[in-house]
């Protein structure tokens, strides 16, 4: 595959793809004595005297770690921390390109979950934000649980929150061209990961009543035998209120909409003759969807996003990170909540007009140089408003956020 | 001070100090596909099939951890790892401006050895070495010692190996003037903390035999009752020949040369004329040192180092740790050994030519663009020679380092 070549002749040539520079002046020595000694002095005294100068003097209020223990590096799996760092810093320039936030890679030679959370507790004091990234599932809820509980800064696990506020907003445009309510569509998710557990929560909050979950063994259903755990045992209860039982194809029938977090070619023309009308199909499963575009076309899917930059409806959340780090770090949030990742769903479902909105556009596309700021916004506003930005009175002084 | 609010200025104007950048184009959707999904896959793929791939499609070769826990700040002490932020970022800005390697502050919330030499570790993947810096002593010997024998990549404790290198280094220069030999000169160093200590070590393996070493209850001999651990025991047992007792105007008695790492305003006049003919003084006390210049001109120093740019001579390891970096990581060195500090010594000296050499100009000036290069090379030499470069073979093949 020529993207494949090119991408390893590219990260050869330069090493890596991230560049630690200074935005100071450092041509004299009068510029080494403001930056460091004897200069250096003075901002760490005010640190000292009062710790929140901290965001004032340094770059920790603009600073992210992007981290990960490489156990569920893209669709590749528990490849190690050595080979999951060209991912972090793609992630680390994806944030910087998109919302001027600085991230750094740390890659964690551990998988242990107390001593992931006490690493990352560790190194926090540097650091506005944590995003956690590429670790594998269930392991990926304690830990973002507990570093949420346990940190002073915000923690976000990308890959669970950020897909599943793209489609969260792709959805809800998409509801729009087939005039269906949140209340009566019938949602079956494919996949019970950490994707698949977000995409639920999220969409949940957002009103859906009917969501039908499926994992490799079937539908999800309180008392199943097989392939059972708490977590699913608390599925079963959030979901499937026709207590269905069954395989995906059972789940699917007469079903509005299907997001697919799970495996390539999995959907057949059955399984989509036997949807209700003008179905939607998002079919994320990476790099090959649960059902290729062409094939969703053929067989009569109506709305069709996939996780590929090469079809229309790209659910990539690049649409949702940038922002809601910029946001967050903006009125320094000590957390990500759930009223600030509704407020990302809603800007970035807004961002495409009515006028604009078709089968083929119900979500920004990636490079959209808007998203990020609009995102941003929403975000920092929601936080102040859900009193989890330390900034919250000045902010609501002035009435304007960011 | 005009310096200190200059700085509190900048840092406050700019946020920090330091940005993370792109090295690649990243403007259209093409672009991230090679940077990010799908074509990072291709590094990650590479890597974890020969995870020495590492270094060449990731910045881990060229990216250093700065690290502290902001128990001995400057001459602040233990101020904590938000306060020493400003600090950290200053150092990796000098990295990237003498010698463009790139680094990272990681600030540690724990004071505690286990952890920070857990942490660290744990951290380690992404980066090519590991530069602790302003940790406390006794507690700084035993991390880096831990830190070097259980991590793969160079660990280097600036605060003790880079003062130590320029000071060796402006002592050989210093000698050469008044013409004296290593063998027979008489040093006294005061301050039997991290850099009175590697001070003490490196000037060990340079063949001066007649040191003596005081702290702050004098001169440090073997069987002294107060103020004695085993630390100093061992100093007691490499030191004072002649078992010298009493305070440090007993042990400057025929000195040829002080080295103060302690505090301001401590030799006096009488200090002076009691020491041998053309006395050398290095006054490194930051920021007032133990003798001013004026004074040690003044009462007849010879030859006079301070910590400070406004005169000459300035001991700056600025002069050390960016070359040392470049030439460890350019090699992939797995340690910054003895061999390799020598290196340093000598090529920092050797900069200065026998003509320029004076009293007013023992070692380069810590703007001077050659030194960093010059110390990579010598410092890269000396790790393939020693035997702890990872490139060795085909290093020795070419012949040529760097």
């Amino acid at each position: 595959m020529d993207i494949m070549k090119k991408s390893i002749e590219m990260h050869g040539q330069h090493k890596g793809k991230l560049e630690i520079v200074s935005k100071v002046s450092l041509v004299d020595s009068y510029d080494l004595s403001l930056a460091y000694s004897p200069g250096v002095a003075a901002p760490c005294l005010e640190i000292e005297k009062n710790r929140s100068h901290v965001y004032d003097y340094t770059v920790k209020g603009n600073l992210v770690a992007v981290v990960t223990d490489g156990t569920a590096v893209l669709g590749l799996g528990d490849i190690g921390p050595e080979a999951a760092l060209p991912v972090m810093e793609g992630k680390a320039l994806l944030l910087k390109r998109f919302s001027n936030v600085d991230a750094v890679p740390i890659c964690l030679d551990t998988k242990d979950i107390d001593e992931i959370v006490r690493t990352v507790k560790i190194i926090s004091p540097a650091f506005g934000a944590i995003n956690l990234e590429d670790i594998s599932a269930p392991r990926c809820f304690e830990i973002e649980e507990r570093l949420r509980r346990e940190c002073n800064i915000p923690v976000f696990h990308d890959d669970q929150h950020g897909t599943a506020i793209v489609v969260g907003a792709g959805l809800q445009n998409a509801l729009k061209i087939v005039k269906k309510d949140n209340e009566n569509t019938k949602i079956v998710i494919n996949g019970a990961g950490a994707a698949g557990i977000a995409i639920l929560r999220i969409l949940l909050q957002r009103g859906f009543k009917n969501i039908v979950m499926c994992d490799s063994t079937g539908i999800i259903y309180s008392g199943r035998e097989k392939g059972m755990n708490p977590h699913k045992e608390n599925i079963a209860h959030l979901t499937n209120p026709n207590k269905l039982q069954g395989d995906l194809g059972e789940a699917l029938v007469g079903a509005d909409v299907f997001i697919g977090v799970s495996v390539a070619n999995l959907l057949t023309k059955e399984h989509i003759d036997s949807m209700n009308s003008d179905p939607i199909v998002f079919a994320l499963a990476n790099p090959n969807p649960e059902i290729t575009y062409e094939n969703a076309k053929k067989w009569g899917v109506r709305i069709i996003g996939t996780g590929r930059s090469d079809y229309p409806n790209q659910v990539n959340n690049v649409l949702a990170f940038p922002g809601i780090f910029k946001g967050a770090l903006e009125v320094r949030a000590t957390d990500i909540n759930e009223e600030m990742k509704q407020a990302a769903v809603e800007a970035i479902a807004s961002l495409v007009s009515e006028q604009e909105l078709s089968e083929e556009y119900i979500i920004p596309k990636a490079m959209d140089e808007r998203v990020a700021l609009a995102v941003a916004k929403a975000v920092g506003n929601a936080a102040v408003q859900s009193g989890v930005s330390d900034l919250y009175p000045q902010l609501m002084e002035d009435e304007v956020v960011i």
